[in-house]
């Protein structure tokens, strides 16, 4: 059994750093306060007796040796980036969950047979760089890294300079690493587990993924002077394109959902008529051929708008992944870690992206979910219990521990 | 006759103050250029003769003297700033229009009885302040001076704090001055004078408008997550409500018009569901009626759509001006003076607000349209030609110095 209170502190601890302002966390990816995480987070697992490796994309790698010098590691991680309006356990609960395993082996002397490595991918939120899981989409060989450090946020910042200037692009090559098996521990972000009173999801699938950052350019003008007839109205179109993407999930529900989140107008300006609009499309389902449906449909519609606008249109994909099937002898070891331990435990979907998906391509990967209060996440009011964050952690512990071998 | 090639020379001098990114003009009120644009604004007014007044809200008076000491000042004028994404006529003809009527006078050494006071309003644009016309607003007694010196724009520093910190709160007490008349010389901003082939638009009426600075709260969460039954997205209510003011506007045309040109969307991440959207609807109509039916309309619909998504509302009125009748006597004044000149011309209801539309409450007022190209205004490409400004510029001060007296 790991020590839950101990995990608890560490969680309120990082917390401190890049507070949101309600309650939260804005430690967004490669900000100061990223740095600061990462060397709080380095000072605890070396003080566990970890060695630390960064690769060139800042992703962190602390190493507990095993027994065996020809066993390759199980690694078990998460990522310590945050929304800009983000919840403390969203990702945290998986790096300082799996920080807390090497504590508690240390604390009872157990040594297993593979090394264990605990990990911190590098911006996982995709919020301030595009896309999501960006430094596990390059070790997983999805992404070329330099496409990847070329990336830039909204303020024209590229990844690859935001993280030399914090100061973590480590020397490591990125994806060398060999991995036995991966683990990652993550709150659900959804409802369904809190709403069923079940203590553990075991993760079978998650959902795949297209980002569309949709570009719309109309002609500034007038708002008081431009007849109705004469107008070629950005703004209109993108509040078109939201009805679209929410209506063709609405047909596909529950298999899918869609959303815009981020919107930008121009000039933004109450008396002009927007002339260019740039916003994002998110459309999630389960399932590869209704996720490629929805894309067409939203992308057909899309251009139905724009031709009854008289506007132009641009559609950028700035994320995408497939739907996944997380490995078997990975699952089964979450679920009989669940049922060892005597806890409840149900099959899951993820609805989020997370960078298991990507390291499932190159080793075999399971995740383990915990509840979180009213399914909320990506909001600073998420929350969880002790509770919920010690059973979670248990359960990877144990599933850590069988798949490394004692 | 005034001279073209000096009111255009002006122009385009004005126009290197503060320049936009795609030929137009960046001067919003109270920002440094705007400072730099009344220096500049102020030498020539000076080098024709003339004495400077500037009241506590920054509008600037300018003096020529009559022969009658007894007679009130005929005033003439506009506005200096500009939107954002401004084009370099907006306002600005007006106001150099005006300054070229006195210099033609000096030329031809012409004395009028009345004294003729060039005028420039400030914070005509109503971009960075709400509401437009914020200046002139206050000096017709529309708005408390306290209340508009504490408007704030979008990083929340007030009107009062950047009028003195560029240098321009003057003493005089606002409002103060009484008026012969007032003439205001504008573009049309819209299409109607150019695709007839009509030199001048005599303005009769303007249309009213409500500004409505919408607020919805429903509630941040994950994009991928978060099931669709269990959202409260305040961005999908934007867009109904956007798609509510056009279907209005569409259903009263040619009598009215309806755009939401400000949105921000809070906190703007691709997977977040929009936790809180501000915009502001714009609704013009010449006809009262039609404005409040369309208001009424507008907010009955606003409460559906935020019942049907779960998500709160706040509605604030941010600008509103009813309908207005220009002075019949100064009416004619312009109407005289096209024909006189031989200009073609037609009646015309201004389609955005203008400072002549609070002037008009205190004093007789009536405006001159010239065309522009396309009909375009709020863009950096608005243009008109020579011809057009000339043509305006001479409306203007015949009906200016027919008002003032010889
Ligand atoms: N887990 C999580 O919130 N990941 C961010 C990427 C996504 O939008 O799914
Ligand atoms: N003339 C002009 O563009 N005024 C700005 C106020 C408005 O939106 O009508």
């Amino acid at each position: 059994q790991i020590n839950g209170d101990r995990l608890w502190d560490a969680i309120m601890e990082m917390a401190k750093i890049g507070p949101g302002v309600a309650g939260g966390n804005n430690r967004q990816t490669l900000t100061d306060e990223d740095g600061e995480g990462r060397r709080l987070f380095q000072s605890w697992a070396e003080a566990a007796g970890m060695t630390m490796g960064v690769d060139t994309m800042g992703n962190m790698f602390f190493t507990r040796e095993g027994t065996d010098p020809e066993a390759l590691p199980v690694y078990v991680g998460s990522h310590l980036d945050t929304q800009p309006t983000g919840g403390k356990y969203d990702g945290v609960l998986g790096v300082l969950g799996a920080l807390e395993i090497v504590r508690t082996l240390n604390d009872l002397n157990i040594k297993t047979k593979h090394p264990i490595v605990v990990a911190n991918w590098t911006n996982e939120e995709g919020t301030r760089f595009a896309p999501a899981m960006l430094a596990s989409g390059v070790f997983a060989g999805i992404h070329e890294e330099n496409w990847a450090k070329a990336r830039v946020d909204a303020k024209g910042k590229s990844f690859g300079d935001e993280l030399k200037r914090i100061g973590w692009e480590g020397e490591e090559k990125v994806g060398e690493r060999k991995m036995h098996a991966f683990f990652e521990l993550h709150i659900e972000q959804g409802p369904i587990l809190e709403d069923e009173g079940i203590d553990i999801g075991v993760v079978t699938h998650g959902q795949g993924l297209y980002w569309l950052e949709v570009t719309l350019t109309g002609k500034e003008s007038h708002t008081g002077s431009t007849p109705m007839y004469k107008r070629r109205n950005a703004g209109l179109g993108m509040a078109r394109v939201i009805e679209l993407v929410h209506e063709t999930a609405m047909d596909y529900q529950p298999n899918a959902v869609g959303t815009v989140g981020h919107m930008d107008v121009h000039p933004n300006s109450r008396n002009i008529i927007p002339g260019k609009c740039v916003f994002t499309i998110d459309i999630r389902s389960p399932s590869l051929e209704t996720l490629e449906e929805m894309r067409e449909r939203i992308e057909d519609g899309i251009d139905t708008i724009c031709e009854a606008l008289d506007i132009d249109v641009s559609v950028d994909e700035v994320g995408h992944f497939d739907p996944v099937t997380f490995d078997a002898g990975c699952v089964k070891a979450v679920r009989d870690a669940a049922e060892r331990l005597g806890l409840s435990h149900t099959n899951i979907v993820s609805g989020a992206g997370h960078d298991a998906c990507w390291i499932n391509r190159v080793a075999p990967t399971a995740m383990v979910m915990c509840p979180c209060v009213d399914g909320l996440s990506h909001n600073e009011a998420e929350e969880i219990t002790r509770e919920w964050a010690r059973n979670g952690a248990n359960v990877l512990m144990h599933a850590v521990v069988e798949t490394a071998g004692v």
